[in-house]
């Protein structure tokens, strides 16, 4: 896709925006940040885990970062839910200000063989161990149930997993990740396209922090039409918590979304962290640009407020899944 | 607890009841069900996965399945939510017949000093690895932050991970399990209580087949009072897809509860299986015997038919929280 600058309002708009993902370099997140924002007029940074990104945009280290929310196979990242959910309050300034959807390819990675002859011939070489992040086992159950044996061993990214078969003295051990973490651990794809789905894609948020000199009031680059044309669609994430002995609670926080009109596109929900079960609710919206009221989600917030513990509204963006789907 | 062994009803009595578990043996699964069905007169079953247990029930080779649904600490197990889903319709008679609370515990475990002297003295001993579950390491995050650095090494169950530790010649590798785990791999417990919350705990869910001549009208062992003392609480859990083109489906949806007077004590959403960003929700509602009607659920299951594309009861017990709580 082509990538849009956003533009910078302060004085230090010469400098480029800096973008934080999941590393290491060849991730799936470092593939959605160059389609998303590119990587010509933009510094990508690399964080060693989520939490690293949404301090980088706490502290304002960073300006911006994409971060996994869901895979449309595998579910939702609870990793992302929980910080999202931001039980201790450390991300107080962060708001979601965009989506993403990435096509999730998969491959095949093995080191290239000496003698030069490679192993594209083979439809399935020789796997002694499998390499991977544990999301894509479950992305690639066709392909590897005819690996039935094969000991599977999780990595905290997929490149980190082609990282660590390009360092293996073992020629037989493969990785399973993008054509970008092979290409960037000078693996060889072996075999292309080993999804079970090859509509199989994951929707990364974009984060950026309300209080930034840098950023405020610059949206993210987005695809589609902007929440202010009319009949463009926009969404919004409102966490909440309700009284979990209290019956009907978690129904009347619900029906107040129904009471406005919102279409609920997602509800997660994730342990409250204070007692044991009781649960944060994330809850996603829909709503209309000219058939809502603009300020329709100041007012459910304001009505969760009165019947909720504890409320936040995480932020509205433009809706991407129809030009991407 | 006092286990109470369920009378079989068929001229199968003689034989014991079978109840999976997700081995190997001294897994929590397994701790459930020691202490949910006891030993002594009930067959305990190990199964590779938690497919195995399902396809056992399903099949009738087992009368029972303990499986985890929740842990307090990390949420949701999704294995056991997308199998409960059962987009592809394998376990039609299966039903959700009980549930248990099991205190979890870790400990840190390793082999016993060769000469004898024991390593209980040291309060943070040296570790070179540490393996365990997955879900654990979320659980014991304060004990880990003090071995910052440390490889941690993900296993299939605290029990194989104390498997491994058990066959390990590195005598400063260790798993993070339970007790029993320790104990049936001859390990030593080095540190006991090692979890972030002493009030961890995991919840099971006991399932039975509803064609079984064996359980048929045969409830599970369970702590407190039967569903048809009045005051009593019975929990019932739906599985429904909804339109996802359609605004307001799922709000609809969620609505035919309240309009019941049904507390919902939890939502899960996992992808669908269909079509990519399209859900399956698995809802939980609660009701109270004497004051909503005996067939509240089947009422509720009407009316979500007519405005689901799929609805399934997954089936109603006795709520086992206040009690254990």
């Amino acid at each position: 896709m082509q990538s849009v600058m956003p533009a910078l309002s302060s004085a230090n708009s010469l400098l480029q925006p800096i973008i934080a993902f999941l590393g290491p370099l060849g991730s799936f997140s470092h593939q959605a940040a160059i389609e998303c924002f590119g990587s010509a007029n933009n510094t990508l940074q690399p964080e060693v885990s989520f939490n690293d990104a949404f301090s980088a945009v706490q502290s304002q280290e960073a300006d911006y970062a994409i971060i996994p929310l869901e895979n449309s196979s595998n579910g939702a990242v609870v990793q992302t839910l929980d910080l999202l959910a931001d039980r201790e309050n450390l991300y107080p300034d962060i708001t979601v200000s965009g989506e993403y959807y990435l096509t999730v390819h998969h491959c095949l990675l093995m080191k290239k063989a000496q003698d030069g002859s490679g192993n594209t011939s083979e439809a399935n070489p020789e796997v002694s161990k499998f390499y991977s992040h544990p999301q894509v086992w479950g992305q690639c159950t066709k392909f590897l149930s005819e690996y039935k044996g094969v000991e599977k061993q999780d990595a905290s990214s997929t490149s980190k997993a082609a990282e660590i078969v390009s360092k293996d003295n073992d020629p037989k051990s493969a990785a399973i990740g993008s054509e970008l973490a092979g290409k960037l651990n000078n693996l060889e794809v072996i075999k292309a396209n080993i999804e079970d789905d090859s509509s199989n894609a994951t929707r990364f948020l974009i984060l950026q922090n309300l209080k930034s000199n840098r950023t405020q009031g610059v949206k993210p680059p987005q695809k589609s039409q902007s929440c202010s044309t009319p009949g463009s669609k926009c969404k919004s994430l409102i966490s909440f918590m309700v009284d979990h002995t209290s019956p009907g609670a978690l129904a009347d926080a619900l029906h107040v979304f129904k009471k406005y009109g919102l279409n609920l596109t997602s509800i997660n929900s994730r342990p409250g962290g204070i007692q044991a079960w009781q649960y944060v609710f994330l809850v996603e919206c829909q709503r209309v640009y000219g058939v809502h009221d603009d300020h329709v989600v100041d007012k459910v917030i304001k009505e969760l407020e009165k019947i909720t513990q504890t409320c936040r509204n995480l932020g509205s963006w433009e809706d991407q899944l129809e030009d991407s789907s």
